[in-house]
């Protein structure tokens, strides 16, 4: 089958890899993508599309794997050609909207396939498992059987697969997110080593942790925010508080700048950014 | 040296006893208060007053350990009286609120130290911290240094050791109340089994710890929410979204009642409580 990825990035490259793992062709739209994809591309031998026109009619199924905050209107521009697949949304969008594209997708009579993605990009077995709910789920399943990328099937509801994938990043990033306001404030208010110092009692390597996570996450903080914020309306949906996933999305803002930085940034650079924002 | 605990509940009853194996007398007054402390305070054979007036007269050292909400007003009431010792707040409470404290004393020429504990009721070593700052910490220290409860000095700016205290609690705390709005969240959504088998995954007893969490902080929710309060504010005037804490606190008032259950209830009962509040 021909599998068209709208936009691979790290973890969509790794997906249309397992999907040729499988025996399928991968298919991707370069045009106005970075310089850094279309090499990751190359490098896996996906094969391109001059237009959205043409992967609409080449492709079986759709995958559209792109931030959150695209993922909507990724969509809209899929429904302006005549695709008559299936249309995957593995993004990281809440359970309501991925609904709302389920719908957009039904008044086309185009199959709809809600998915949520819990890991890294699938370089390693039992690292990355894509959920799938819907009708088809078990085809798009199907696509990444001889790859590393691990599936699991939620049955038929849409929003299923969005709602496991809002829960389980809402503690990961959730959590980054309060340590990473917590030690500014902790060194703001001139306590940081205090604080690092109790973390560290009774042979706790929670500090080094905690710096880790903090210098880690500035690369992907830029599409945290808007993921924070779609976990933060799950949450919402679902009769809980939305105040720490707004809170979060607001840490992930300050430190987006960090988006492409050659290097790790260092703990204290991580603290300055967070420190220094317009919006509370 | 005579020590007076306003108003020991577990925690102050283990400072209590910390003092007396100094050697010390420990003070209390039971006026006003429960069954469940009196007979804590009769086990470790505190002494009663029966009066704040007298309370202020034969205290050298008034220690303040009281819920948080409970902190200002404790404070002025002493005021009330002549006391002419060092006033000690080891409550969880903002820097902020601390210094307002420690204004109101100044004012009447009482000695003020500001005090933070980190950890459980201190009945074994190296379990419990208490923090101080301020001219007259290390007097207050001395007060437990033959006991269990372990102390840090944090120099003489007052609101140092609450913010601490504030920095830890932060994380413990509310990535508790975090993991309370997220299970919450997935079971009203259906996929609380899936999330609990994806945090099960690679052999991890994340779900087992989880429920005891949510299990374990009902006793204490009660008083968590208006500890919450204060670490939205303190991170609030360190620069840092206070949403987290809000949130936190409303989860803590979910699970309020609680407070002095015979039995630990079952995580269905935790999230049955998470999901019925009038406030979001």
């Amino acid at each position: 089958m021909n599998i068209g990825f709208l936009h691979p990035g790290a973890m969509g490259i790794s997906l249309a890899v397992s999907a040729q793992a499988t025996g399928h062709q991968a298919f991707w739209l370069p045009e106005g993508r970075s310089e850094e994809t279309r090499a990751r591309a190359a490098t896996h031998n996906l094969s391109e599309l001059d237009s959205l026109a043409d992967f609409c009619e080449t492709c079986d199924i759709i995958i559209s794997v792109c931030p959150p905050h695209a993922a909507v209107k990724v969509a809209h521009q899929t429904l302006e050609f005549s695709f008559k697949g299936i249309y995957a949304d593995v993004n990281a969008i809440s359970p309501e909207k991925t609904k709302s594209i389920h719908q957009l997708m039904t008044s086309k009579d185009i199959e709809f396939v809600d998915g949520g993605i819990i890991g890294g990009p699938a370089w390693e077995a039992k690292n990355t498992w894509l959920y799938l709910a819907g009708q088809k789920a078990a085809e798009v399943a199907a696509c990444f059987h001889g790859g590393l990328l691990e599936t699991e099937l939620m049955g038929p509801e849409i929003g299923k697969a969005s709602a496991i994938k809002m829960s389980f990043a809402a503690y990961t990033k959730g959590s980054t997110a309060l340590l990473c306001a917590i030690m500014a404030a902790a060194d703001e208010m001139g306590v940081r080593q205090d604080l690092e110092k109790q973390w560290s009692r009774n042979g706790s390597d929670f500090t080094e942790r905690t710096h880790n996570r903090l210098q880690r996450v500035t690369a992907k903080a830029w599409r945290f925010s808007g993921e924070m914020e779609e976990i933060a309306a799950t949450l919402k949906s679902a009769g809980q508080p939305q105040g720490f996933h707004l809170a979060a999305g607001e840490i992930f803002h300050r430190i987006s700048k960090f988006k492409g930085a050659d290097s790790i940034p260092s703990v204290e650079d991580v603290l300055e950014a967070l420190k220094h924002d317009s919006k509370i």
